[in-house]
């Protein structure tokens, strides 16, 4: 006992209710050799756990149910075992949803530098800056002059594309929902444009702002506002696609237009991927986004929900958009 | 007079039926100074002059209504004003559809060899094979043993396809309607498999005949043949897109499965390509495929129409199926 863990009950059709989640109280494990004991401190939310969420063929193995959600969790080492963690120590790693867990030394890593907000491990600092520098450099590649468009722009992953985009000398177009994060797009991260997908001239809005067509659209959204933003893609245009969270609750609904004629007409390529593809570029694109962050060149904005017991509900505010930035718990002090 | 075009009379709506073509007499022009007279011995219809016979967004200028349509055309020089020239010379040119063209020295190219069957020029030879080469070179890029799907198999491009890729050492998987087309795929063409997309277990085939996934898919159609391939991509498949030629006769109606998702889960890249961009590499691989070609590595079928008065029935058969293998259009005797 002592110890509280979150199961998956079942495959949730369309959104994930809180009767997917089910809060269970279980015994505390004590560490063995080689062990520690990591009490978390902020607990990530991310999109692709969606697809974890189901046994529809996907990239990530399916959660089992009756066993605890996992991802990726910022903790802090109460109890050492092992030779290589000390209490005190602030950890990382993709961790059963528990408020304490028990690993092996090989499961978690320690973070950089505790310097900086510990959140940003889960997000600029972590997986999420990674799959927004290699999506956008490696797979979108954009040059100076050239105009990226980024859909879910104020999202974690979208933020920190159109950032690096700038760094780059692109124009810079970001496509949101509400009045809050377009301004916040323009007002605090610099890009150039926010679009407002939500309002009814989002086609008109869309087109001016990318008058001069679109090479880069680094794809985080699919449905209609992907099929938007298609109709402007100059010739060569790269499309990264990094993830289609319109569609995430109803897989099977996501009819639309064929993408080929345009992609002849444009001569242009898409290109879907997964983070773990570069993982062999970590350490270097770990160290440029440090660099940026720590200069005040990339900005991070993060949603905090405060408590074990909003786990269900952070996770489905990436879905309702009533998130802005990146999606975390906060479980315990840092 | 003595001569004859045909004239572009509107944009068709659909399948471009006999009162899109115009049959009219015309002055046989006499040629001035670098000029040469070229009498039309093939001329190629291809797909993607649909593309040209309508105002919409196209890679391609639309052909002008009142004016003759253009295509390629193989020739012999009846009369020259050009040094470069001489009468009986075998000529390739992208010109009018007339019996007889007037046209600068500059506008036609003598062909290499002329103890092939000239209009191996319209194909195999010119940028039919262009077409397949370098979809499938440098943007496939099949591996030896991979497994390699091609659309359109028994088409002009979609043959030649096939059978580099199994010069390649790939598996190579055909799809194409009906027993004749599907038979010629293994028992002339050496494809490893033919399958059918008439026929209604075309999902179960196709799943059988890639039971390995697909690495490479040429993607000539669109469609739901092309929803059907993509469900078996492997992880970083690849899919060139040379052509969609489901839907030329109704580009509005081409809605689908939408893309983004499978892309992501497999990892894969989507290019769509016209032949234009490899220029730099035209005469390389053109000395290729006449090598393949002299050796038998790569055989040909082509449906020839004969007369002038066959063209529009001809570019008809394209869309219907009806003809098989590269179609051209036999005007005079070579």
């Amino acid at each position: 006992m002592n110890n509280e863990q979150v199961l998956l009950t079942q495959y949730p059709e369309g959104m994930p209710e809180d009767d997917t989640f089910q809060y269970e109280e279980t015994e505390l494990k004590e560490p063995q050799d080689k062990e520690v004991q990591v009490e978390s401190i902020y607990i990530s939310v991310d999109p692709y756990m969606r697809g974890r969420m189901s046994q529809a063929d996907s990239y990530v193995e399916p959660f089992e149910v009756g066993k605890p959600i996992e991802s990726h969790i910022v903790g802090k080492i109460i109890q050492s075992k092992s030779s290589q963690f000390q209490e005190g120590d602030i950890v990382l790693g993709n961790l059963p949803w528990k408020r304490i867990n028990t690993v092996n030394e090989e499961d978690v890593d320690k973070v950089a530098d505790t310097d900086v907000p510990l959140h940003l491990y889960l997000g600029t600092l972590g997986l999420t800056g990674q799959t927004a520098y290699h999506g956008l450099l490696d797979i979108g590649r954009p040059q100076e002059g050239e105009t990226v468009v980024v859909s879910a722009a104020s999202g974690a992953v979208g933020a920190v594309v159109g950032q690096i985009a700038k760094l780059k000398g692109a124009n810079v177009v970001g496509i949101a929902g509400g009045d809050k994060k377009v301004n916040y797009l323009t007002d605090e991260l610099g890009f150039d444009v926010g679009v407002d997908y939500k309002k009814g001239n989002f086609a008109e809005a869309l087109a001016e702002a990318v008058s001069n067509g679109v090479d880069v659209y680094y794809e985080n959204v699919g449905g209609e506002i992907g099929d938007e933003v298609f109709k402007h893609l100059n010739r060569h245009a790269r499309i990264p696609v990094c993830g289609t969270i319109s569609n995430y609750n109803n897989p099977e609904d996501d009819q639309g237009p064929r993408i080929q004629s345009t992609l002849i007409k444009k001569q242009a390529m898409m290109r879907g991927f997964l983070v773990a593809e570069f993982a062999d570029d970590f350490e270097n694109a770990g160290k440029d986004l440090a660099q940026w962050v720590k200069e005040g060149k990339i900005k991070t904005k993060v949603s905090i929900e405060e408590g074990f017991d909003k786990l269900p509900q952070a996770f489905r505010n990436l879905f309702t958009g009533d998130n802005f930035g990146k999606q975390v718990v906060k479980v315990s002090e840092d």
